[in-house]
């Protein structure tokens, strides 16, 4: 090896925290978000590491307390992808909630070619026991917002609060737009645009369920 | 439910990743990477949603042929996250290749407080006895990537790529170019500045283990 690792690195977990915090209050501005909002906003910019993110979360002005609301009487958190689930942090939830992502549940392959659409599509189908005042989060597939959004439309029950953050080319713009035109019918979270993602959607979970940042 | 939700977005899966690959190529340029590099940017661009992530992106010119090989040779992929770990599309992977995340041993907090480091730092030491030969992919922690170099330069095992691509707004900057200027020595695939996550290092290893896109 040429030159030696530079050691000066802060190597403590909650000083990292911190600084980090700091820096993103420094820097976003969050002076529209309502205080209960304020720590999904700042976990989601910390999860990608862009401050300008700010600008592009959309949310209704009752979510966070929905959310958590329905976390601490002990509501599910419904997660489109696996990465969702496994990015939500279990110890900051208030009630041992239950965590589910039926993406890879044996009934998603043959129910996703019955209804003509993806399997994350269909994995929404069998949230529908689970969907009355569940806390929903989406970080991947624009069809699953989609999806969600027709079987609501359709009279599914009604979940506390749709973080709704998918990401891509396809469908991501459009699909979050059509969430947000639910409200005030559905409490939600988005990030408008392209960018979103699953670590963005654990974020605000993770900041939602807790006093703690 | 105010309006009809339309009905008139892609569901089929195959032809929106075909649709988002072609807006990717559109936009993003791509023509100073290498032809076995470039699945993996795309795969980057196509987990964040920002086409600019191409201009950030930093690569030795065998990453993409040492990793495939590795895994071709049943090599393992070493995670510093759980969601880098369930982000990995097993069924792209060229030899069953195990995905190993070991910030969950019950050694972990004891060790991070013996080196003075964070869990996700000590997790890096129970790789040593698999390190050889391994692919590494960091999505998450600035401190996985130092010690890692750190370990590296007092002599552990070489690994055959190290994807380092952690996220955020302490260390993660300096850990990347630290790991840069390690190059020739290691193979790496990186996403300079604050941007990166676990998504973009899931997708460098699904576009890195196969030849489909």
């Amino acid at each position: 090896m040429p030159d030696s690792v530079h050691d000066d690195y802060i190597k403590d977990g909650p000083a990292i925290y911190r600084e980090s915090f700091a820096i993103i209050q420094a820097e976003a501005d969050l002076t529209r978000f309502p205080e209960h909002v304020v720590p999904a906003v700042v976990r989601m910019i910390h999860a990608c590491g862009m401050t300008d993110l700010a600008a592009d979360v959309g949310f209704s002005p009752g979510v966070a307390t929905a959310a958590r609301s329905a976390l601490d009487a002990g509501a599910p958190i419904l997660c489109d992808s696996q990465m969702v689930a496994h990015g939500i942090t279990r110890a900051r939830l208030p009630a041992d909630n239950p965590v589910v992502c039926t993406l890879r549940d044996e009934r998603v392959p043959a129910l996703a070619e019955r209804i003509g659409n993806t399997r994350s599509a269909a994995a929404m189908e069998l949230w529908r026991d689970q969907l009355d005042g569940a806390v929903v989060a989406i970080g991947n597939a624009p069809t699953a917002l989609f999806r969600l959004l027709e079987m609501l439309e359709a009279g599914a029950p009604r979940p506390a609060a749709v973080l709704g953050i998918p990401v891509g080319f396809v469908g991501a713009i459009e699909s979050k737009e059509a969430l947000a035109a639910r409200a005030p019918e559905i409490e939600y979270l988005t990030v408008f645009g392209r960018r979103g993602g699953s670590a963005m959607a654990a974020a605000a979970v993770n900041a939602l369920a807790t006093d703690r940042w």
